[in-house]
């Protein structure tokens, strides 16, 4: 594996697992005020059409990434909409 | 312009423009408890690496959207380590 797949990788990563520790602290404090929902909704759709991209171009890192990606923002989507 | 591509920058946009709103709720309201701060520093540190990765294989798109990102998710950082 070379340097620059690795360097992609991390990035990917980081990027991917961003919204593990929000939908945590989320579901810890039941407190979502501070969080835009423009934001969460815009990260929503924008990981679905995603998703849509990867499966057009048949792109497998892109379709993994985001559907991981998927979750936890969907699980702090959810948790904004109850807490407000 | 095919669809595929308008897709993918469909998708990018609103990736690369959801923390605009995150930025400006925070600079308002100047609360930021609910936001993880691991969340923001994954980000902050994946569009940094994101960034030199678009470097190393020469994709202006790549660097264009992380470069735009970088600077609201800095903004929310900011504001995070200093509303606590």
């Amino acid at each position: 594996m070379n340097t620059t797949l690795i360097i992609g990788l991390v990035a990917a990563s980081l990027t991917t697992f961003a919204f593990l520790p929000q939908s945590i602290r989320a579901i810890k404090t039941k407190h979502t005020k501070d969080i835009s929902l423009p934001m969460l909704i815009m990260i929503e759709i924008g990981v679905v059409v995603w998703i849509v991209y990867g499966s057009l171009i048949s792109d497998i890192p892109l379709l993994a990434a985001n559907s991981i990606s998927f979750i936890f923002v969907t699980i702090t989507l959810v948790l904004k909409l109850k807490y407000g």
